[in-house]
């Protein structure tokens, strides 16, 4: 927990905001205009429920159910039914920054007045957040038509049941609430349905996969940079008058970037390059880097849309004077953008893993085989080319598209689906296994710099500290050893963002 | 060939003006600045020539050859040579028209004046499209980094080698040029490599599928809308409200599209449909055809890239005053762009598939079963259940990825991939399926309206024509026949194009 | 067609006999014991056809019509109308020789006394056969749970309906028959299903293509071994005892084979080649091409249940007094075998497509780069590595499964499925490409073994004939040419079976 | 750890008994005739050690350093830094019973002759077993061709380096070996490259899922027969003549077995099913186990061998008086028969999914939709067909092939894998996977028939058993509850065996 709060509008929260909520433990704050939103458009749910208009999951059952009327006095019994008929999920647990993702951006959509459910249960979302405690959510079972069957376990928290979180330690959720004062909610009309009926596993996961690829997107510069300088390779691909040529948002940001990490190099010295045309690994690898910056902010437009906007369904529609059955829980659009981006992400573990390749290939690098100080009695970086690229090949496999499959469920009434949940998290596993990858990659170049016994060397301003960063935890290959441990190091490296903050990228 | 022109700036060309070009016969004609850059960047390509720099492919060899020097007074032969090299292509041949498209891509590309290619080509390209010769171009060899072993067969028709079409008639490349008065060129330094070093082929099939596609894209909001009459399905979700509640563009033009197809219909009575939620394949169909239009919108964006800047490796830059060697080719990004929409279509073929699944089901529609006019004596629409599904899974399968799937060539140096014609063509593929599987969907609903006595029934402003155009072609089903034809027919009616130009959509 | 003949007895019947009678056009007779079967059962069907019991597809409908009552009066409709209403298929046609090879497997199945159909539908099956007349019969359209949609169009044929082949000319089903004296069928009680209701189309298919791979393994045993004397290569790992270590036996026939075709080969002599170990492809060749011929033998068995067993739904069960419903018709237990089977042929193809590149590789071949017989002015084989692996890649997407990818149809009644006919396509298709990636090899290793001038160099007994076949149809690169033209040749001499007739393997 | 003890023979062990050994901790003993051979080619070893015929790995380096010669003083050093640098590896951990069935694998395919190392090492694997001490095996970074990346550690473990289990606590090894008085190893020639180079990691874990999947076949027989007592379905389609009219194997096993689990079921009371012909998932189900079950049979006879055979590299053949370099670690025929195994199961899991879907669906079995007991208050199974065919859609992703995805490694030479470990481990996810769905229909049938209000009702010999221990654990839903607790119950009481064990199968 910090004392950063984010502010809630309904209408501008961003992925950087929701980190800082999920990971960061920021507190947040109901905008006032947002509050006046929850009030009025309960108000109008209450005049409605009154009156008898059938209006999907509110005075009706859900899903095959809907033709099943609701009486007015079981409001309370069928919403905590509604709860924990939903609770059909399974593990393993989302991690509690998931959690509280979800929390944040379903708190978020709520201040839009499209739901209508009562505004204490909003304030119960902001509660459990700015006290710490997070509901257990097990992140399997939803196809992605909304995330019914793992958000109830937000919504069993709330009503007492179930298990939570509080700073850490798994508890009764009613002792949970309890630790703070809070009191179980009473459920009123269309609140079961409000409770589940949202995509936030999927956003929450997916916003934090994304916060993560913004970083990785730019670790990935770094550590391409790295590999070209311990490669020895050609800058012409960088110049920004040849990449301006092609007026690809993703590829030009790579450049721009490669090109400032690489200021001060001796890369820039007239002549000094092994080859007129380097592989393509190196080549092309800002084109590569691109291809997942368009991808990436392609995504990030539809995930600014889903985290401010409504997904219920039925939809309170003031204006209209209606709650309205719709479809806006359907989120294939970025659903297959996340598959897109898996594939991007597969390109670019692919040119990591030939990168590494070549920095081990002496008649490429002018360097000795396998990167070994010693020819005679050191094997050095030979088998450790099994392990990245076994690697490669599970991405490889996770990229494989799956949001189409699918068939129809609920009495035939559910009959598409996005499977966005399983989707994000073989993404968020991509990401993973790409911190693995390029820890490697960045092993072997700092292995290759060292090696390399060239007056003219002098590294850029982020090679410098790439090197040195490497060093102070992994030392200069001098004698075999066991590379499991040194791998496991670059990983925790990358991955903890110590590095890129070292770099103040 | 028609009387139109198309004026080639190398910064405007749309898919429309391809289309125009390769499908339509459109005449072209290159605008005066392009041809000014076109005789400035030849005569500083030979102000280098004349240099004693090494340029890659031009006074060197090309791919892992790149160290072999190329002397001077072999430029013809040397030239020739790689032309001939490089055609290691394999059938089938691709379509007249789409060698018309990478013909025309290729010259608006060359007039930007980073090619440095001799103007003599550039006016070849020209007189090949308005003359009508086009070159037998076998369309599978290429990985997508430049696809050289399929365009080396475009610069061998130059050459006089080779064979080529002339109004539609296959004659050696020679012969065909005869016919018109041209001569085979003399290649000069750099003509190779220009030639067959470019994405044209993939962009070239590549614009004539988005233009398909955004044909079909409409074309499923027509036969949805008819489905939905056909269904009595319920309007609630396309509301304009409702999905503006989401600012998905996609979703909000689909839903917009079908409320205008659906004008006059007697879905908007009040109450008339059959159920609160209807099926998501009904209910979200806005929003998976929302999916594929934004998908289309991110990947047309790209191509207008692609075919408005130069793919030249190396490439020309007067204002730096050097030929430089880069990774321009490299074209992932709008590689895994189609790979998004393949997936994107493989949802929009489930959800076409399910509602016609849906129109044959009596609990939904309360119509009789499979559609039947006589559920004694005809079997009607029961086993045609298993053909659209076969497409479908066909769909489902093409739908895989293929991009990544490559390894080292060429000495290892090309160690990059995008199999981008591969990926186009795959989809092509996908999109030749949907109009079958939209043309059986028409036949359903079709079939369900003309056995919906009902009052109240009343076509929009789509239904009607689309009902009267498939009566043209395809009777009511009175007695069981053979459906083969029926639905070869519906798929010439919506593949021709008759069917959208009917509704002026 | 041929004065061969293949005789019927339902179980027997192997793949060798199919490709006689479906692409050699022997003629076929119907063992005596088979044709009592015939008669027997089909009197115990009108037997039960006049007693009360319910019979699905007999005297009820069929699918989810299924209790729809047929009245007895009605047969003859009811059936034409059952065959016309499963015509619901989809272009392009298969092949002449696939729809010979589904006929003779039907007919076969027929035999066994499962199936009670009028026995005049047999007659007409060998008559078609041995009058060579074929029914149009469009490839796509079924999911494999019996080929219904497809097999329709056979039956199409016999009631004197659509179009047929006679001696490769396409006529009207009516002339064709009327040409050599035959009449259209009258259809009695269970007859439609019985010509529509088995999966005689996937399983004509696929005998057709494990007819083709038993031939394609033997050729890349044979192409192997000539890249293996071209390559220099080490036979330590085909030494007969270090392989029957392992007991596998695909990689020891692969082993003894290719043994056997390297007789008198200078690979034998001591200590001639170039490395200790070679590059996996080569030194695991036997073990991949094992892989093959394990999934073959291992289908083939299955496939030979297939072709000699009644997959008839219901079944005449004349020793229990009963037609019986059942799942018979599901055959995924060979789909997934085909699956598999595509995977080793991708296997295959990479070893192929590396060991092509490792002979253009001077480092490990000894020989110029790109085999070229001139560095300084001929190219050689530079390019041609994109067709090869171009292919390769889509091999590897032709290999993903399919099987699985359905959903419930017919009235949610046709829950399951196998894709059966379109996972057989597949897998032909990706034979088809091997036959140009294996050309593509021999291209090379034949430029390599010309180019490899030392004393001790002898071919084996089979690249002798290679070597010589080849340089019949391509000689000599000496300077570039074209080279798509010199695949098509290579293909050409593959796929002819040519080259392997040769060297009578 | 028990009293059993299981001899090695070097060709004879077997699934069951490697369970016994991993899971069981039985003991293991070294047969007399293996000890000799242990001790004859050792002594073999070091003869050719002193001759001057270089050995692959053995008086020369590894991989792509092969041409480096080990002089005879280096071997301790040499075979040190061999397992050290070979120690690439990635987390997580190997379970502890699959290193124990590596170690037992391995140690038993020593026996043989083939390898040649040091006694003592062999010793030592029988030591560790018997003495519970485990090494830490991180469980990716190998790519199949060999498992060198991981098996390393447990080398690592035995010269006293890194971490191991004592009695499942982790220690430093060599703390762990002191516990039971053993000394670390010294490495003498070639034992390195023993100890490394192996597919006994894929072996141990594939043997380990094939142990798993056996019992699960039954469970999946069991399940369906559960199921078709809740469905009141037609027991026609297990008749055992009807079966016999295919002679697959595994069809007619799932048959004979469903029959016996049916046994004295009112299932088989004439005329008792609700229709002539049931949803395919019930009508097919046993040839859906079939097709898993022919697989099954053929994997494991791949990995009876595999087992049972040495997979050395070089091998050491003393009848042949060499060692000899060879590719029998390349086990692709046993990786893609993994990869058919998964595809089946994919299937299997889709029947399974759609079996329950109708045990859900009201006009398939007569009983209230959902199963509800009440359905004005009680939801039941509606949200719960979410979860299930979630964790379907993984596994047809999971199945998708990946075992053909990889290029060329160590300096070019390794250019060939099939990522063996990846393919198990993704089946292994499969199997685990199944257990949840399994239960989840589990928990529908036993609804189902609790539901079932039928005089005639009576279970067969397995139901009875089923409801039984279903009830134990999870109560009949009379009212709304948290699902999750359920589905996590029905999952613990199939993967324990309990199940399984009470029926006795």
């Amino acid at each position: 927990m910090n004392n950063n709060a984010v502010m809630l509008t309904g209408e501008s929260l961003t992925i950087e905001e929701v980190a800082q909520v999920a990971i960061h433990g920021a507190q947040v704050v109901i905008a006032p205009a947002g509050q006046e939103k929850l009030v009025e458009s309960r108000e109008f749910v209450y005049k409605l429920a009154n009156s008898n208009v059938p209006v999907y999951g509110f005075n009706t059952g859900v899903g095959a159910n809907k033709d099943t009327k609701v009486e007015t006095e079981h409001y309370n019994q069928f919403n905590v039914n509604m709860v924990r008929s939903h609770c059909v999920a399974i593990g393993p647990e989302a991690s509690l920054a998931e959690v509280r993702a979800m929390m944040v951006i379903r708190l978020n959509t709520l201040l839009l007045g499209y739901t209508g459910m009562s505004p204490a249960i909003a304030y119960m979302y902001r509660d459990l957040l700015n006290n710490n405690i997070t509901p257990v959510v097990p992140e399997r079972g939803s196809i992605g038509e909304a995330d019914i069957a793992c958000l109830s376990h937000i919504a069993l928290t709330m009503i007492g049941e179930g298990d939570a979180y509080y700073h850490g330690e798994k508890l009764p959720a009613q002792d949970a609430l309890a630790k703070v004062g809070l009191e179980p909610l009473i459920l009123g009309p269309k609140d079961g349905l409000a409770l589940v009926s949202s995509n936030a596993l999927a956003a929450g996961q997916g916003a934090l996969v994304l916060y993560e690829l913004k970083k990785l997107i730019k670790l990935a510069d770094v550590i391409y940079s790295f590999s070209l300088e311990a490669f020895k390779g050609n800058v012409s691909p960088l110049n920004g008058e040849i990449n301006r040529v092609r007026r690809f948002r993703g590829q030009n940001e790579s450049a721009a970037n490669v090109r400032k990490l690489l200021k001060d190099s001796y890369l820039w010295l007239p002549n000094i390059a092994n080859a007129l045309q380097d592989p393509l690994c190196f080549r092309c690898a800002c084109h590569i880097h691109g291809a997942v910056r368009d991808s990436l902010y392609y995504l990030e437009e539809l995930m600014d849309i889903q985290m401010n906007s409504s997904d219920d369904n039925p939809c309170v529609l003031m204006n209209q004077n209606a709650i309205m059955s719709c479809g806006n829980f359907e989120v294939v659009n970025w659903a297959v953008a996340f598959e897109m981006l898996g594939i991007a992400l597969s390109h670019l573990s692919r040119a990591a893993c030939f990168r590494t390749i070549k920095l081990s290939t002496g008649h490429f690098t002018g360097l000795p085989r396998f990167l070994t100080p010693d020819p005679e009695h050191v094997i050095a970086f030979g088998t450790i080319q099994k392990p990245f690229t076994a690697l490669d090949a599970e991405i490889r496999h996770l990229a494989n598209p799956v949001s189409m499959d699918f068939y129809a469920v609920a009495g035939d009434i559910e009959d598409h689906c996005s499977n966005t949940p399983y989707v994000v998290q073989k993404t968020r596993k991509i990401v993973d296994n790409l911190y693995y990858i390029l820890g490697i990659e960045a092993i072997h170049a700092a292995q290759a710099c060292d090696l390399r016994q060239e007056e003219q060397f002098r590294f850029g301003i982020a090679g410098r500290v790439v090197h040195q960063k490497i060093r102070e935890v992994i030392p200069f290959l001098a004698q075999d050893r066991n590379l499991t441990v040194d791998i496991a190091k670059a990983y925790e490296l990358l991955k903890s963002g110590v590095l890129l903050d070292a770099i103040n990228n």
